[in-house]
């Protein structure tokens, strides 16, 4: 029983609708993708959901918001509003009434609660966001709801986004199919540690909010918690999960394959995504740490690398440069034993236990120059726990993107 | 009783010698500095020494060498051979013997003992050091020799390094003059923990080697331990200092301001020479964190935002992009309390307490375009601890030079 991996969205599983308008929050002659408000809207009501949130403890208002609806709405939501353009955080006590009322005017428009309904800001930080604009865009947006809508929705959300993410999953179990689908944005301040920049994700599954909860958990883990662009945790980072029900298939036990299986295919590629679309990017670097003491060291080898602005630039450069990689590992922390660990560039062994072969350096060049590699740091502890983290390079425009991103 | 800074280095305290020549490790057309290896001599033979060195547990052979004479040879030190061009880190067995024959080699030349003599390497990591080239320069660095070395010991060193950088610094006692002199190299993989790329440091107080390292020891922490310019912890990491006893101005007490002073006063100014010339830095930032719950919250907030590479490219930008250091302080681990925390960029203030003044940005961007600014970010805990850490800016140059490091 495995997932299968198909174009789509959040409008992909039943019961949900979804639309991206603009409304004036981006500059219109500023942005590649004018699109900056989005209404995702459960069709039957308040609907079990789940999330995760940053861990940064400069959390922006909508965040806060969010997490307190989630708790006083029974772990059950009908909507979410998103504006990117301002990330509505580090704006005091004004932005909180911005944040409660952008959520209450969605909330309006949906005709729920306002404790079932989500809100979520991406952008720049301590900026005030205009509320009449946004208030504007939820009347635009409700008024454009439609199954068709996800691909607006997706285009909403972006800020330096060089591309939409998007993805959709089904799984036929013998109690029926089930379909995840989801969208997400990066593409700076990305090293979630608990959820990712945005992500909103559905599926018709038929699931309660506490087994809901335990499986978005551990699938943020693997997929969303194991990405990097550049090391930042942002202010703004929240992951959520609707379930309508409609498949009329009931999971009951998180670790189900029926709901993992679509679930981590489709958090998998859209955290792969975001790294692969990550501000200046050209290429997307699995990196699998081996040989490690504990499963944590394994984590904290993989992240250190991962984050390391040696190697990634050297990545960038095409530059089989293995020893910023041990040089990485050495410092990171991990228990790391020098004469008894390797690394591996794609198939090219270029330091084995403790061996150098940097004649074989132009070959591991090869590999350094396609899109997608995987690069292997062995810690030679002797010990079997492993770890795999995603990153990308490190190039001038990330540096010139970021130099000039208020300007 | 306070130091004086002026121009000098290792050789301005009496008692020591130092030279630079070219022996072949360096490219000769790729270098802009194009001399590879330094001695430094003590007039006086072995003399007491003390050394910090690199934390990282990917150890260069080098640093395994030099520790161990130290340890072997009693504490005292005759002279130091540094080759740049090869970090001869990764290199297995042979490295190791390469660095024990090449601390052999400047031993017999300075007619001491192999555990008086300290040895050290930078460069790219995981090439074999030529044992060869590495003995013809020790022989021509012996000839030589003299007072006036310090200049050309100096250039000897650097790799990246966009100046040399060395400097000295005397203080009048009562009971006679005491001179402290040093040198050291950036200017990437730098981010010390526990000393710094390479730190070289001689005075003519007369010291014991217990004394020295306690005094070595508490000044890195302020200075080398205190800088950043891309949060990479070198395999080759270390600073040496040695006490000729010239001046004749007998120190017991490690906290004694005759060896304190002038002992700040230049690893403080060479230190922030390193940040200064870090790789693609165009601008010097101080970094000043106040109330944190703890020293450790302080340093450890500080570190994060001096690692920060969306602070870096903004502070590279002129975009006083003020939340890109709320956000790290609050990602860091530190104790921060966003309602209670401000942020200052020079004496503008723009987050004061909770509550954001965004139209002072123009301000901030006056600062921000100067070579020198100070950051001030406070933690909101209502904590007393700060601290202060050194950083630069992270431009597209830092970028090219890394991607293109080898080629």
């Amino acid at each position: 029983m495995t997932a299968r991996l198909i174009e789509g969205g959040v409008t992909t599983p039943a019961g949900f609708t979804a639309a991206g308008v603009y409304c004036g929050i981006k500059k219109p002659n500023a942005v590649t993708h004018p699109l900056d408000l989005c209404l995702i809207a459960s069709t039957q009501g308040p609907v079990p959901a789940a999330a995760v949130f940053t861990t940064n403890l400069a959390v922006a208002a909508p965040v806060v918001v969010s997490r307190d609806h989630l708790q006083h709405g029974g772990g059950r939501c009908a909507g979410v509003v998103v504006n990117s353009g301002c990330a509505n955080a580090c704006t005091g006590d004004a932005g909180m009434a911005v944040a409660k009322q952008m959520a209450a005017a969605a909330a309006a428009a949906l005709a729920c609660d306002t404790d079932h309904m989500f809100v979520s800001s991406t952008g720049v930080i301590g900026v005030p966001l205009n509320l009449e604009k946004v208030k504007a865009g939820i009347t635009a947006a409700k008024a454009a709801l439609s199954i068709d809508g996800g691909t607006d929705a997706t285009r909403a959300i972006m800020t330096t986004d060089p591309f939409p993410k998007s993805c959709a999953a089904m799984i036929d179990t013998p109690k029926g199919r089930v379909t995840v689908g989801g969208m997400t944005k990066g593409s700076g301040m990305i090293e979630p540690r608990m959820a990712t920049m945005l992500g909103f994700l559905t599926t018709d599954a038929r699931v309660s909010t506490a087994v809901l909860q335990t499986a978005l958990r551990r699938v943020c883990d693997e997929t969303f918690n194991a990405i990097t662009v550049d090391g930042e945790c942002s202010t703004n980072d929240c992951v959520l999960l609707m379930a309508s029900g409609l498949s009329g298939v009931e999971i009951t036990d998180p670790s189900d394959p029926a709901l993992m299986e679509p679930l981590r295919a489709v958090a998998g590629h859209l955290a792969r995504e975001i790294v692969r679309g990550g501000e200046g990017a050209t290429k997307l670097v699995t990196v699998r740490v081996t040989g490690a003491a504990s499963l944590s060291d394994a984590r904290l080898a993989a992240r250190t690398i991962c984050n390391s602005p040696l190697v990634k630039t050297a990545i960038h450069g095409g530059d089989p440069n293995w020893g910023r990689l041990i040089a990485a590992a050495g410092r990171s922390g991990a228990q790391f034993v020098l004469d008894a660990a390797s690394v591996r560039i794609g198939d090219v062994d270029l330091f084995v236990q403790g061996v150098p072969f940097d004649e074989r350096a132009s070959a591991a060049a090869t590999v350094l120059e396609q899109e997608r590699m995987v690069i292997t740091v062995d810690l030679g502890t002797g010990g079997t726990d492993e770890a795999t983290m995603w990153t990308c390079d490190f190039s001038e425009e990330y540096v010139t993107i970021n130099a000039e991103y208020r300007t």
